[in-house]
Order: C-alpha cells, then sequence, then structure tokens
C-alpha cells in the first residue's frame, strides 16, 4: 500500500519542528516507517537550491524566478525522497509543501495563484497531501516564541508583522478551500494540547486493526 | 524603439562565441548599441544555478529539475538583463536560449516538448528571439575543432557523439518548424564565409535610412 503523504503549515514560531519530531516518534511507536523532510530542501541538491533562495533578499530576485527555484527544489526532492518513499509505504512528514508557496510566494509576494496552480500542475500532476495540519497562532505568538529561542527578529518587527498576517490569512484560506485535506490546530494552546490534536489526525488516517498489530507499545 | 533580439544556436564547436564577437564589433560600427550575453547565466543568480547544472551530472539531477533551473535561470536572465535591453533599444546577442533547450532537454533528454512549451509560455508569454542564427555543421567537425582548442572530448568519444547527432537533428527540426525566425548557416565553411551570412542576416534586421545616419564608417 502507498505510503501517506502529511505536511505541517504555519508561519513562524507555531511549533512544526515539534510536532513533527512528536508525530515521528508516534508513528514509529506504532511500527510504521516515517521519513521526516522538509521544504525547501531534502536533498543536496535541493538544498543547493535553499541556499540560493534564502541568499538573495527577496527584493533582489525576480518573483518567478523565485517561484521557479522553489518548484525546482520541490521536484527534486518529489523524485529522489518524497515518491520513493511513499512507494516503499513509508509515512512522509514534510515541514511545508505547496501551501507555504501559495501562503508565502502567491500572497505574500503577490503572485497570481494561477500561476503558482501551473507550475504544480506541471511538477506534482496529480499528488497531493493525504492530510495538511494547519498549526495556527497568532503572529504576535509566534513571534514572542521565536524571540524567546534567541532568533534575531528585529530586522520584521515593522512590515514583516504585516506579511506575517497575510502569510496566516492565506493559510486559513486555504484551509477553508480544501476542507477535507487541512487539519486547522490552534496552535496558540500549550504544546501538549497541540499534540493531542496531531495524535488524533494521524490516527484517523492509519489503517485500521491489521497494520496495528506488528505495534509494539501501541498505546501511547 | 524596442530592441532587436537575436540567439545564436548550435552545437559544439561551431563557432558561436566568434561570430557573437563578430556579430557585436559590426552592429557597435554600426552606431547600435549591443548587450552580448549568453544562456544558461548572464546574471550572478543565473550564474550561480548554471554551475548547480554543470556540477551535476546528466544522471544525478531529474530531468525535470534540470528543466526548471534552466528555465530559473532563463527568467531572471530575461527579467534582469534582456527585457531592460531591448526596452532601452539595444540589440541583444544570447548565445544559446530556449531552442538550446528543445534541442539538448528535449531530444538529447528525451523530454516532451509539451513540456517544455508549458514552461516556455509561462516565463517567456510572448517573447521570441527576432532572429536565430542557427550555425549548422557535421558533429565531426565540431568535435575536432574542440579538440584542437584543447578541451578535452575524450569522455564524450562514444555516447556523446550519438547524442550530439540528435541535437544537431533537433536544432535542423526546430529551423524547419520556425522557418520565418530561422536562418540556417552553414558552419562548416571557413569563419570569413560564415560571418558574411551572419552580416547579411543582422542587415536586414537594421532599420532602414535613418539608424544607419548615427553610424560612423558604417561600411564594414
Amino acid at each position: 500500500m502507498r505510503g501517506r503523504f502529511i505536511t505541517l503549515e504555519g508561519g513562524e514560531g507555531v511549533g512544526k519542528s515539534t510536532q513533527i519530531a512528536y508525530a515521528r516518534s508516534l508513528l514509529e511507536a506504532l511500527g510504521q516507517r516515517v521519513v521526516a523532510t522538509r521544504e525547501p530542501g531534502g536533498t543536496p541538491l535541493a538544498e543547493a537550491i535553499r541556499a540560493l533562495l534564502k541568499g538573495e533578499t527577496g527584493e533582489g530576485m525576480d518573483a518567478d524566478t523565485e517561484l521557479l527555484l522553489v518548484f525546482a527544489a520541490r521536484n527534486e526532492h518529489l523524485a529522489k525522497v518524497i515518491r520513493p518513499a511513499l512507494q516503499r509505504g513509508d509515512w512522509v512528514l514534510c515541514d511545508r509543501f505547496t501551501d507555504a508557496t501559495y501562503a508565502y510566494q502567491g500572497l505574500g509576494r503577490g503572485l497570481p495563484a494561477n500561476r503558482i496552480e501551473a507550475l504544480e500542475h506541471w511538477v506534482q500532476g496529480d499528488l497531493r497531501p493525504d492530510m495538511t495540519l494547519l498549526l495556527d497562532a497568532p503572529v504576535e505568538l509566534g513571534f514572542a516564541r521565536v524571540a524567546k529561542r534567541g532568533e534575531a527578529f528585529d530586522r520584521f518587527e515593522r512590515e514583516a508583522r504585516n506579511f506575517f498576517e497575510r502569510v496566516r490569512a492565506a493559510y486559513r484560506e486555504r484551509a477553508g478551500e480544501f476542507p477535507e485535506r487541512f487539519r486547522v490546530i490552534d496552535a496558540a494552546r500549550p504544546q501538549a494540547d497541540v499534540s493531542r490534536d496531531v495524535r488524533d489526525a494521524l490516527l484517523g488516517l492509519l489503517p485500521a486493526a491489521s497494520s496495528r498489530s506488528d505495534a509494539e507499545d501501541a498505546d501511547a
């Protein structure tokens, strides 16, 4: 059976890394094989493309070039990591995927959705995540968390706050557009509460009895 | 008036660099402003993408990733160099452009033309070269010339010969498909004969009397 493709989305400081680590340990405890990865990146070439994307200021690079690079990295990630993992029957947990492109490059940088859709179709064909967990929290809260772990957010403070408000709104709009695929999780709550929602969402995707039989200590 | 966009195409060792240098000096002697550039490359970011393309063996990188990177570099080149030059009224002489993508990635690597067309349209819209000079010569001859200037072609010798035969055939097919735009120039002849054909092709694109008035020593 083809594996499950789960993406985690959300703005800065919403706790994606923490919840991916939690989801991985939960699924492994349930006897599943898990590949945890991230975008842009996930292969040596895709990481090199990521470096190009991060190296340029948003201003310096043409917005269409940025979008083509994002999808070049994604194509390589799909070809080398994600599709092979799904074919092996593994679960893939991906920190950001195409919804992030709609939120960041689309709404954030003003690229029309139909331009993004054309590349999404070109690269992915019909492949979409089986489930997307949107960790949603007020921008202020995410900022405060990032500040707490010592990452510099000064340069953002003003304009960036507005940008991330738009990104958050774009994510919520995507979730409204694809309610079957999205689970919106209130990430303003304590981490354990967020993890409980993540767990419930993932358990709903597990094949019923059979595949739990090879899980040891499945009652996490 | 918008400048002229001229591309030079052809396989290895057909003399593109030499003819671009010739075309540049001719046009400048005729009082035209010229931007000579190349693909993939032409901007710092596009050159960085070129390095990614060259760094990977053809085997290692997914063919679709390669195509997206080629068009990412092209988009940046168009946004930062080619379109602004054309808007200023300059001539743009470009060593390889999208026809090379059809020849190398398309026929050479077996990517379907309609996949390339989709990205061509996405990136270029309606922009096409005003004229494409295809320097056409037997593969053997190009190989011999490259060998003479000391570049190693050993690793090619066998498989590569077949590859470059396919590339040459693809170029000629493109020329047959777009006869209005293409000039096929027999590059097996001495360099001076090739330059004479390049000159005739370019003179045909010059605005008649008016713009020659500010050319000094126009009778090259």
